[in-house]
């Protein structure tokens, strides 16, 4: 039986399992991707990237930690997870069951994907899922913003600084509550279209405009670049039995990242905490891992 | 005026302030000692760092984006921090004042020190301030834990595994309740000297002894190693004016580490979060440049 498992393999995972190295720990890593969203970077037409060079190389120093420990890490899918006797069951896809006496669920987010026409085939070609650290490839251009979440907003107002004009694309129009989506509403370049939906992202090859709608009415907004942020859908199905979610499906953890489930820890984005930022990830995989060695210390007695 | 400010050198601050830059915001950030606690570990006869490294290592990797852009950092003390229009006025003690419309504070803590005779003269020669991290070096030895705080009972957890055998020594006996504390009870090559103070470490070149008193009692215990963790005392007094304190003087936040004043972000172990880890202070510092971020948007509708 492993001291501790980590389901994920990003920011958060990596970060829990350098510290259970350091803790000479019997830790199993399962991942799918190594890196997570540090690893897939949104692109666009001509981002150079700059800004989150440093970030991303701290991540790969972690990475670079487990990958030379390869018998610490196992590339597979985590099917189900349960509870016995002095721990917890991990069944994986391709390589059997595993055991352990703690875990730690990193498993991120997936973006909620628009599922229109145009949306497949124009991803990367102006279509993207990140707004924030675009705005500079954006300069005296029409975009759209869709989305009113605390990240859309956020990109939003990056994106007003320098673009000719923001269509602020609102389909749940709960968000527009927040102060900063007040302060945007004062810029005289950007729109917001409350209520709106989006139909349809036309190119033929980069993306020229958006067909939006509400009610009977339709708009056509001529835009080079459409950022999607409509929220992020926690991968959390694999403990969805075991421990508290919230209601959008997050892992509700405390503030040493303990679940509802005794010996049960989630970090990262796929819980309650707030941003979605990688080395706040990485500081969340860190306290995750100290919470599960303190819990495994105090049941080691003759170990 | 800046933007922001953060005040501190450690990974908290530099965290923050590699955020920070990647929004491209006017920050400055001022300090003391860059690195913070990874910059100063506590050295031991024989300490390889192994296990330390690649988070040493992510911490190198934040410093150096400080230190390539000059301009945006200034080694010197902060003597005081206060609000005036529109944001905040810092005092430094050699560069004259400087203002900005947020803040983060991310000034560490200091550990409470040994007062006591051989306490400075042994401080590297087999008494250090950071039992975790030490077990490997001593393994068939004797020695001591100075305190009962979380970091403290963690260190004779690891300690006990390798060491001969490990005294207790616990001034303060609250700390014994912590189920580790129990767990560590347990364990027959360790003993707890309830209520027992420090008087001396003798050496004369490396740790051999320390004496230790109760009332009247007496008792010369043989250690070839002293680990003192009698709690760490937060660095807060430039905002203790101006922020709600907790009543060992940590910085109170909330979960975007936000303080009680509006544009006053505090991260790293000198809040009262929860872990005095490196990776965490990482984590944090990216929380509350993201907080300050937040805050500066809605603020500036015409920039």
């Amino acid at each position: 039986m492993h001291d501790l498992i980590i389901i994920g393999g990003g920011p958060a995972a990596l970060s829990a399992a350098v510290y259970a190295l350091g803790k000479h720990l019997n830790v199993l890593v399962i991942y799918e991707n190594l890196g997570g969203k540090a690893g897939t970077q949104q692109h666009l037409r001509g981002q150079s990237g700059a800004g989150a060079t440093p970030i991303v190389e701290a991540v790969r120093v972690l990475e670079r930690e487990i990958a030379s420990q390869p018998e610490r890490a196992l590339c597979d899918r985590v099917t189900s997870v349960s509870t016995i006797e002095g721990g917890f069951q991990i069944t994986t896809e391709h390589h059997g069951v595993y055991s352990s006496m703690a875990v730690i669920v990193a498993t991120g987010t997936t973006p909620h994907m628009l599922d229109i026409p145009g949306a497949r085939e124009l991803l990367g070609q102006g279509l993207g899922y990140s707004a924030t650290t675009h705005a500079h490839l954006v300069a005296g251009k029409q975009v759209a913003v869709i989305g009113t979440t605390a990240r859309a907003l956020r990109g939003a107002a990056e994106l007003v600084r320098t673009a000719a004009r923001v269509y602020l694309i609102a389909p749940d129009t709960a968000g527009l509550d927040a102060p900063l989506a007040h302060t945007l509403q004062l810029r005289p370049n950007l729109e917001v279209l409350a209520g709106y939906h989006v139909k349809a992202v036309n190119g033929p090859f980069n993306v020229e405009s958006v067909v939006v709608e509400r009610g009977d009415e339709h708009r056509w907004l001529r835009v080079e670049a459409a950022f999607v942020d409509l929220g992020l859908v926690p991968n959390s199905g694999i403990v969805r039995q075991l421990v508290r979610l919230d209601p959008a499906g997050f892992i509700c953890v405390d503030e040493r990242n303990a679940t509802t489930l005794v010996g049960l820890f989630a970090a990262g984005d796929v819980t309650t905490g707030f941003g979605e930022q990688v080395l706040i990830a990485i500081g969340d995989g860190a306290r995750a891992a100290l919470s599960a060695y303190d819990y495994l210390l105090a049941r080691m007695p003759e170990s």
